[in-house]
């Protein structure tokens, strides 16, 4: 039933992705170069899992917000998303040639092509959120633009990469790993549930609530991948595995160990669940959800 | 009197981005990295002519929009300027090392952190425009952040910076120059003078003339530069010259000569400046600024 859900979600965002990354210019534009449109669609068009768009579209249903605008907020979430990984993996980042069993844009294109797709992709996001065609109020807009520019910015998701990058001349200690990942991977997570209450203009409780949810899941997901990142090999995963370790980057699994780091997992799940226990059986999708982020093997 | 007008907000703009760029975090964020931020502001504090600013806060006066919101527009949009030039700058685009005057972002720092340098500014673009701080409806609010989303993305400033690169390889013909500068450089000094009617609430047609008021001194800006870049030197410049012949770049000054471009720059000055002769007195440094364009000589 999950399963089928989070399909039936990422068909509907793939299906929405296509439409909006066509050759016709929009409104204001001028023209969309051929190029790098192609490289943007590489990067966003390529069967992920669509976890973001999935927590979106499910945080707004609980709370009775619009599907289809909630959809568009998940599509430009995941632009966003998938930006992050094109720059990540150019050559002066984390330096990787395979992205879910893909090449990177930097390789099936080049690097300056990479830089522009994931600086055009970024952009998008917030054009996407702003766009007419996203029925949302203004107020719900603006709230969403500033929360979505606060989770990827220096304060979250971008300052984690630079914390990261830091951490492979310098291990961090655990706090340091905490904040680093809190940034790097839980801000967008934590955006992610929390949209939908904004979208479906809930109470600040509800609002509150989801954010604290979308944290502990961003933990979850974090720690899943760090545990995965030991056992896993390269064809599951469909990139490289075991550079963290290689690079000699701090991860808590690394400094916990694994027994600990499994335990947590199930405290940190267990904790999400009981926090959306108030809205009874509506909100069995997203605790299903906050199970399969601690126990998905790829 | 212009140019002390000129001064006078770059002094105020360069205050504002000292005081946005700040160490301490913003509410939502979690922490602000020490080297990335540093990376931020030597992109950004670096002692510009701060024009795009200039143009969002003079555009606002003319139809009596808050000035101090204004000032934050336009402090938006030169990060969002500024990031430009850091991704600009990097090896696998332009590769220059100097920018006025000063070692560019990667050599200053590194590769990886001017990506996230320019990534971040990006970004912050979006969340100074959306903040609460920002004191505008939020109905301006989402337009302005789509008009700079359309005005940066892959249809404007980063698309005709893609088409920028492939003209090295195939130099454009007379309309492929005119799109390519239209998007890489005119569509923020568009976006920064539709960007005052846009704040002060004005009326739909106050907003279309700006626009073409902004693309004119879009093309008087980019003609000035090719100009420029034909006879000044590096060092009046503080920045490499004489590159763009170098790689066989077409610009429309070596496609035409150099005559043809002289009585090119007049004609769009006299346009531009006739476009806002409705307004009367009040848009004299409006009129001031395409004149200064036109004739700037660094």
């Amino acid at each position: 039933m999950f399963d089928h859900t989070l399909r039936d979600t990422a068909t509907r965002v793939q299906a929405l992705l296509t439409d909006l990354l066509q050759p016709t210019p929009g409104d204001d534009e001028i023209a969309r170069p051929e190029l790098l449109l192609a490289a943007m669609r590489h990067a966003v068009l390529n069967g992920g899992k669509r976890l973001r768009p999935f927590l979106v579209v499910e945080s707004a249903r609980l709370f009775g917000g619009n599907d289809t605008a909630a959809l568009r907020i998940g599509a430009a979430l995941e632009c966003l998303h998938c930006y992050s990984l094109v720059h990540d993996d150019l050559p002066a980042m984390d330096d990787d040639d395979l992205r879910r069993g893909q090449p990177t844009v930097h390789i099936a294109f080049d690097e300056a092509t990479a830089i522009l797709a994931g600086d055009s992709l970024l952009t998008f996001a917030f054009d996407i959120i702003a766009a007419p065609e996203t029925d949302l109020s203004d107020r719900a807009k603006t709230a969403l633009v500033l929360a979505l520019a606060r989770a990827a910015g220096m304060g979250g998701m971008a300052g984690g990469q630079a914390l990261d990058l830091a951490a492979e001349k310098q291990a961090p200690d655990e706090q340091g790993i905490v904040t680093l990942q809190a940034m790097k991977t839980g801000a967008l997570l934590r955006f992610a549930c929390e949209a939908g209450p904004v979208i479906a203009d809930a109470s600040l409780e509800d609002r509150q609530r989801l954010r604290t949810f979308g944290a502990l899941i961003g933990r979850a997901f974090q720690l899943a991948d760090d545990l995965l990142d030991l056992t896993a090999d390269a064809a599951t995963m469909g990139k490289a595995t075991g550079k963290d370790a290689g690079r000699g980057k701090g991860t808590l699994v690394g400094l916990k160990g694994q027994a600990w780091a499994e335990a947590e997992l199930d405290r940190l799940v267990a904790e999400a669940v009981a926090l959306l226990a108030p809205y009874g059986a509506r909100a069995t999708t997203l605790m299903d959800a906050a199970r399969f982020i601690a126990n998905r093997k790829s």
